[in-house]
């Protein structure tokens, strides 16, 4: 049996964007389900679904449901549903497949690495996608599902993905907040953040081209404390940005200036 | 009188590129000064040039002398040299224009926004590069100047190019030691970390298109402290990321869940 229809609950950021892709390639949509009526209609609206606030009035005729909702309601949607042994999967990055175990013998997780907006649509065919699945046969179902929206499609423990989703927290969550810290600093001086982006963008590329701990550049790594020094004297008014200074500094200078 | 010949007074990262992107420019590199006589000969065989390790041996016809080393030295180099009144600037974000006022009665600031490495060519066509000078004149050839090798010209005063290299340091130097801190996390699971470039580009694009504020996703924000906990859990004997991730998820709740 392969995979057409298809039951979302949770129309949040990550469920809303997966959803869409899958309408594009061509599955089909039977039932967008959400606490929030209102975001259920609208995204049931785009892909010509059925909708409802209401996990009791389930559609029982799916090949596969997808729960995308937060970790912590996770649980209460498994435990909610008499499910059949119908296919159900996760997309957390952080919650273990072992969740499914009581209530179900076909599960599994699908989890897109990306960080998603609502109403901005991204491209998935080049977002990795890790799956786990509690058979071969359910794992091999839902690899040959995602390969439809995804070129990058992998096998990941709940060990593994549980790290690859710490990673994107700190390549997406912290970066960005470095972002959001720089932009107030400059927006100040009426400096655009833009005038930054050649300088992110060749930091990455010389990340990925020569890997980033021989990329790292700066006052830290030569141990240039009167530099560092005019920066925090700057920066002593602004507790958290002199805090995150003084840290990653710090940290910087120790790993590459210990004898 | 327009710029031509230029002479170069340190050949490390930046001296380096900016001397490379002047030669293809057309202009003409009378001399390479550094004390690591090996750098200086390398750089003066790739741009046709003279080259010292000896700054006493200074070559007297330059149009423009450009100092381009270490913060901490600049002074010495510009105490060094009588400059009779010589056009002569350094390329440093955090030091002040007034280093070179005891000494001279023509000089600036060219500061290339970006992060160099030696041996690695970058399009210095798109890089910023911020500009100062002790009058409108010398401000003139230096606009004039620069114009030859990047489209991104402008001024920029000392306090602001101060907080431009700050901003630097965050945007270069600090998201390049958190790639570092996820690089060795997945390198542990036999991931590699090129795994999170399209994470890591989509980041960036959504912090240009709508501003990195609005662009927060992530554990904190929702303050999801069970998902937080779980990876503080794991990172319990990694100190320094442990620290890292600490500060910052403390920050970001504090920044969006505060009443």
């Amino acid at each position: 049996m392969s995979i057409n229809n298809i039951v979302i609950i949770g129309s949040g950021n990550l469920g809303w964007n997966l959803t869409i892709a899958l309408f594009k390639a061509g599955f089909n949509i039977l039932q967008i389900i959400d606490k929030n009526i209102q975001s259920a209609n609208k995204l049931a609206s785009q892909v010509n679904s059925d909708y409802t606030d209401n996990i009791k009035n389930i559609n029982r005729n799916a090949d596969l449901y997808i729960i995308s909702v937060f970790d912590a309601v996770i649980e209460n949607v498994v435990n909610s549903i008499k499910w059949n042994n119908k296919l159900v999967v996760h997309t957390s990055g952080s919650t273990n497949i072992s969740i499914f175990k009581k209530n179900t013998d076909n599960y599994g997780v699908i989890y897109p690495l990306q960080t998603f907006t609502k109403f901005k649509q991204i491209n998935f065919s080049n977002i990795p996608v890790f799956i786990e699945a509690n058979n071969k046969e359910n794992e091999n179902q839902l690899l040959k599902f995602i390969s439809k929206i995804s070129n990058i499609v992998r096998l990941a423990s709940s060990q593994k993905r549980f790290i690859i989703h710490l990673s994107a927290i700190v390549a997406n969550n912290f970066t960005n907040y470095l972002y959001t810290l720089t932009d107030e600093l400059l927006k100040k001086q009426g400096i655009s953040f833009n005038i930054l982006e050649p300088l992110f963008k060749e930091t990455l590329n010389k990340a990925i081209e020569i890997g980033p701990s021989k990329s790292q550049t700066g006052p830290a790594i030569r141990n240039d404390i009167n530099i560092i020094e005019k920066h925090l004297d700057f920066l002593k008014d602004k507790q958290e940005f002199y805090n995150i200074y003084t840290l990653i500094s710090e940290n910087i200078i120790n790993r590459y200036n210990s004898v």
